[in-house]
């Protein structure tokens, strides 16, 4: 039975939960991503998204894609191959580090884009004329490419990685103000949706030329790399890299006392970026706009980024137990993954009947019908993948026409009967 | 009123027709789709997806997706970053003309993937143990590189373009054969589907080691690159490389006499291509079964690709006329492109009114609500664009309580009301 995709037969899934991992991967997601069947790695930073894996990616990025749409943003899909004049305009070919450089046929040189600015501000400007064609935001879902020289943190930090980059296009400082306020939103409800709303901080960095702060989303897990502070009671944090300056502090602080600021450092993935870049780039590749007065002024900027591949990599590490992932709802691979127990033909039927009830009710099931498996097998696979909802038919359940049922993040499983499973994982 | 992406007003859409088109921007295919505001060319061979091509792209490629889901493929994303060791595995480090190469941190040489066969073989190896895990097939739609040495065709020859290639992995010829056949159906159904069926023949090429034959899908039109001899009443064509094959033409051509064959000759461009691989690749990497005799073999594999941004050059290429572009319904932008004409605040309220009714209908509308526009730039425009269906509002319609109607491949409007447009265009 084909089922548009949403539901799945583990016995027919190529990928498999697997022992055999390389010992140089230390990072808790990169563990149990490959150990679940998610993820392959290729080399250090680069890794192939298997079924399970794209699945998730898909959704994380879908509802990226929701969040930046409702902000009024255009999706466009932005070239990664980039010829070195670009980078000449802006200042940038010697200067950023991580940029993979190398030379095409009549030896022209050619970058891989770790980041768009030098491709879409003059894009952008070539359409842009007056004021009038202002405000314009723009955004696409990207692979990255960044030359790093640690890549040993799964899907935190990878050579070739899933991007959301988001850049906004304004006639007036207020204006970005404006929708770099609506943007920080949107990051939240992305954040809450991927289930780490409430681990992730809205944290102040350092800013540049055109405005005193850069934000960042930092998700507090044991294992990040960054050190940020959490302001007590708040969902706001500093990075270490300004926590000295007095200035920010008695800005931001109030009446907190610095020490009890000092007490609240956490280990912290940074999971967003934003920043206001004014007329850095604009300015560079003479993207101007007409304005009220008559003038030729540089269209002012701001950049906005989600690394969606890391995001999951961020996800894994804060939400997992000894057994395996336990995904959030919105973008786990499947909703409900129902484990077929039983040996008969007969019960192996009234398993298969139960999976195409739930299919035809629109739920997705990731269905294991593999005979070869014992029953500790498959509970072991059930956890580690980390579907939220399990269900479970056995000769025991089949005798009481019942189903049971336990959530992931549960230690204790029901007996219950088809519709009351079918409500309870709507 | 934000609905869902899939309505917009068109002045809100940061791209726009234009006339400034670089002169060694030869193809049709890129003219039209520049000028109508679809892609933005970054370098030769590398073009940007502005709104408009992404919505094309998108509708394409999710096409390929439902019919290769309906082979049982699963979908995958390998990486684009790839070391020279697995080219080095398969003989083709050197081989391979297109190959972008360059070294990375620690002098590592890497590759841009221009096909994933070195890493899709050793992936799948990775997870098959007995004949009892086969058949396998996967697919991955993806960005692409080639250091093409001519990219002067727009969309039809890229340096970085959009791929689906799809890997079938065997464990007997027969069952290989059985999969391609299904296959070349499923390919059949993608190009009637986005409305080049009529003009695409599945063609017989050189075959390899493992087969007499390869097969492309080769779509006819004046400005293809190849050359191709249809055989007369058929759907079938024979490429110029092995037409002076005896063998070749008394087992395709039967009866019929090779002059009316070679009367047949003409342009085509290739829009898909498929390849029994054999165990070429499986035999280098080491991807081996245990047959059920016990022995271990390596596997017998498939390859199939469709250029989906090449795809959609071709489509361009064949549809269209003076005026612009001519999209088929399944891949056009919109459905719908709805011009208000009107230039009173109550004539726009009008066009405003059955914009948000035929949005909350389910309709994909372009909205030309843009207030600085004559009549006849925005009938430009929309021909230019390519929406299947144009309706227009203005004073002289509203006056008759009617909308005018309009196919972009028909001449002749008609005045009928909302229901019989909303039943014209369903």
């Amino acid at each position: 039975m084909y089922a548009g995709g949403f539901c799945m037969r583990q016995s027919e899934l190529f990928s498999r939960t697997t022992k055999n991992i390389s010992k140089d991967e230390l990072s808790i997601n990169a563990q149990l991503l490959t150990r679940a069947g998610y993820i392959s790695k290729l080399m250090a930073g680069v890794y192939s998204m298997l079924p399970l894996g794209l699945k998730v990616l898909n959704k994380v990025e879908n509802i990226i894609r929701q969040e930046m749409a409702s902000l009024g943003a255009q999706e466009v899909l932005l070239p990664a191959l980039q010829p070195r004049e670009i980078w000449d305009k802006t200042g940038r070919w010697d200067k950023v580090d991580v940029l993979y450089k190398f030379k095409g046929r009549g030896e022209r040189e050619l970058a891989l884009g770790p980041t768009h600015e030098e491709v879409v501000t003059p894009l952008i400007g070539s359409f842009v004329q007056s004021y009038r064609d202002l405000p314009i935001f723009v955004y696409q879902v990207q692979t990255k490419f960044r030359d790093e020289s640690r890549a040993k943190s799964g899907l935190l930090r990878g050579r070739e990685f899933r991007m959301k980059d988001m850049y906004s296009f304004h006639s007036s400082q207020g204006e970005l103000d404006e929708f770099y306020a609506e943007t920080i939103k949107a990051y939240v409800r992305v954040f809450e949706r991927c289930g780490i709303g409430d681990k992730t901080y809205l944290t102040y960095a350092s800013g540049g030329i055109f405005s005193k702060y850069s934000h960042e989303f930092q998700t507090v897990t044991q294992y990040g790399e960054d050190s940020v502070y959490v302001i007590p009671d708040t969902k706001i944090a500093i990075n270490k890299e300004i926590v000295d300056d007095p200035e920010v502090l008695s800005e931001l602080l109030g009446n907190i006392p610095k020490e009890r600021l000092l007490q609240n450092e956490h280990r912290a993935i940074e999971v967003g970026n934003i920043f206001k870049l004014g007329t850095r780039f604009s300015s560079m590749v003479g993207a101007n706009y007409v304005a009220q007065d008559g003038t030729s002024q540089p269209i002012i900027m701001g950049c906005y980024g989600i690394g969606s591949s890391r995001l999951i990599g961020t996800i894994v590490e804060c939400l997992h137990d000894a057994s395996g992932i336990k995904w959030p709802e919105e973008i786990a691979p499947f909703r409900l993954h129902l484990l077929s127990l039983g040996r008969s033909e007969s019960e192996q039927r009234i398993a298969d009947d139960v999976f195409s009830k739930f299919s035809r009710a629109g739920i997705e099931v990731l269905f294991d019908d593999r005979a070869d498996l014992s029953a500790g097998e498959k509970f072991k696979d059930s956890d580690l993948i980390g579907i939220p909802h399990r269900a479970v038919i056995s000769s025991r359940t089949i005798s009481q026409d019942r189903i049971e049922y336990k959530r992931r993040d549960s230690d204790s499983a029901t007996l219950i009967t088809f519709e009351e499973l079918l409500k309870a994982i709507l």
